[in-house]
């Protein structure tokens, strides 16, 4: 079809003619120097100058008070959840279209993930659906807001910064203080995007980072917690870590706890990265606007751009379909795969696989709508000369 | 007192007089060439050839025919536990005294630990007691063992090869037979320990592994499940890497799963260090040998000591107290430490744990005796020379 030979000259004219990956990590700053200094010392495990570091420097970058670093984004999160008093059969209100983690780490602890409706001018959850939402299927009780058609509490929303494009997080505030919802932001892909001034991540109890492979900050494998509460960030380091009680030798652990310690080997590699975040973002920035204006004329895809009042780190570029060619995105996904430029859709609707058919869902019509017309295009910052 | 005295002086005669730590990594073999071959390649994250080659490797070292790498040791255990058939709400037995992890992962499943008796000749889970006890406490149903006094089904049982001392697996083999009990065996301290020719982890369905950085192998933090069973071994892939379908972009997910992926990064190291496992073994080996003569003739402490049957790698060097000398423990631990030796108790009794007290629990008089007579002492490869 002609426009998705359109689509696939139009990448390439951003992106040259080599075969092109979606997002590979930049590796050549210090961190083989990081890395080497840490084998040297012989501090490649859960202790080390490393792990102290990329701590605080999260904190600095995104200016929260407290950063806890942890062996994995899912993880992360897992815990975030604990931290915000979701137990066991509560229910935590959680975007239908977001990658599998979020409502994994809802089901890690026991609770159940009550999926809501997205909106498009975020790609995230929408505030406004949800006040008129809750006020039709919830009523408040003395321990917390409850689904009248479950039976179950709502514990606690998690808002998803989609691709890096922040959530609405003032509108989304409104309703949550009106209903009494602690928010836990999964920033697994906002790292580097900013809210009015603000760095994502800032506006919840708490919030969590990622730091996988096709991350724009990777450690290999990894995630954290921040947060502004001291209380809730030294919870967080005590229930990663085994909650040992601090002695020179004795093994006393006060409750049940996790192993999921990022090792000093894994956040060498991140203090090199982080260093480097602003260039990282400046280039896919670069990107954007290079794909912007490559597909300015184009009706049958655009580039989703940011939205006033965000500075967007761009993670994954993303193109979006015209509603009367969203039936040919796999014929794009085939064509521009074939051709040697890796792409992929947006995920599958969290409520339509099969562990969570069963579970809560709001009407979801954009959600629906967006999981059909969205494809995500090469993203590395490589893809810019000169990092 | 006069013996403390002579114990940090035995142990001085064998480490020498610098200041020692429990145990060190040795990383001066192909462990930086590895790490940096994986950050020049780009592969950090969680696809790589050095995670494939550590599975293989580890594979052809234990002789489990499937090896499959994870972020974390708890993790891992987690994981086989569910791997087992481990449900919420069932039991798992598991010996009073090991590391708190062998508890935090059944209760990661929603389970229950089962708290029963460790044996002199072995520090790990007892045989025979736990026979008379399951006669007494237990009865078959038609889905399996069932605690009389609780209700609940004993799901599974973990024995923990301590320091590196094979539990005596076919006494145990016996009872578990008789009442249907999988076996999911706690190998995280035993890499490199044989049993009859035969490496631990392979009596059980299946067995986990630990390379936290103080482990005889590490890759900074992680864990591996073992396991003869090739459908086993698929599920431990597929609920470790969010239970994806393989699909060239699509995100089908299939059930509830984890991203418990061990990072290239940390393979590379793992490749590495499984390289020189046998010279680490042998190291640990001939330190044993050292102190057992250094302690010879003394009656307060004496060396602990492989059984016949066993090849044991002496990952903790442990240090036996005399009955009569059990209440001087701490004596010996602040004398040796402030000494600049770093020496540790052996753990808690986990039933005494307050997120365990509790739990069910047999009668436990070895592991009581056992909890209060045990030191280990420095115990890295390095103390002999030429590692």
């Amino acid at each position: 079809m002609l426009f998705i030979d359109s689509i696939v000259d139009r990448i390439r004219y951003v992106v040259g003619s080599e075969r092109v990956p979606l997002h590979e990590p930049s590796l050549n700053g210090n961190e083989l120097a990081y890395v080497t200094e840490c084998i040297q010392s012989g501090w490649v495990s859960s202790v080390g100058s490393f792990v102290d570091r990329f701590e605080s420097d999260l904190a600095a970058y995104t200016g929260a008070s407290h950063a806890v670093v942890i062996s994995n984004g899912t993880s992360a999160l897992q815990v975030a959840l604990q931290l915000a008093g979701v137990k066991r059969d509560d229910e935590v209100l959680v975007p239908a279209l977001s990658f599998v983690a979020t409502a994994n780490a809802v089901r890690h602890n026991g609770a159940w993930p009550h999926f809501v409706d997205n909106e498009t001018s975020t790609l995230g959850l929408a505030p406004l659906p949800l006040g008129s939402y809750l006020s039709e299927i919830s009523e408040q009780r003395d321990d917390g807001l409850y689904n009248l058609r479950t039976g179950r509490r709502i514990a606690a929303i998690v808002p998803m910064h989609t691709f890096g494009h922040p959530v609405d997080m003032r509108e989304l505030s409104k309703v949550t203080s009106l209903y009494g919802i602690p928010i836990v932001e999964d920033a697994a892909e906002s790292l580097g995007s900013f809210l009015e001034g603000r760095h994502t991540g800032n506006v919840g109890l708490c919030s969590t980072l990622s730091f996988n492979g096709n991350k724009i900050v990777t450690t290999g494998g990894g995630g954290a917690i921040i947060t502004n509460d001291e209380a809730l960030a030294k919870r967080a380091k005590h229930l990663t870590t085994t909650a040992k009680q601090p002695h020179p030798w004795a093994f006393f652990h006060d409750e049940v706890a996790y192993n999921f310690r990022m090792p000093n080997l894994n956040a060498a590699l991140g203090c090199a990265q982080l260093e480097r975040i602003e260039s990282f973002v400046e280039a896919k920035r670069e990107l954007a606007r290079r794909y912007a204006e490559a597909f300015a004329d184009m009706e049958e895809a655009t580039l989703f751009l940011e939205r006033p009042g965000t500075r967007v780190n761009y993670w994954l570029q993303t193109l979006i379909l015209s509603s009367d060619h969203a039936a040919q995105r796999d014929e794009v996904l085939k064509a521009s795969n074939a051709s040697g430029i890796m792409t992929r859709p947006i995920w599958e609707l969290l409520n339509t696989l099969p562990m969570y058919r069963n579970c809560p869902a709001a009407p979801l019509p954009v959600a629906q709508d967006l999981a059909r017309r969205i494809v995500n295009i090469p993203s590395s910052p490589q893809l810019i000369k000169g990092i």
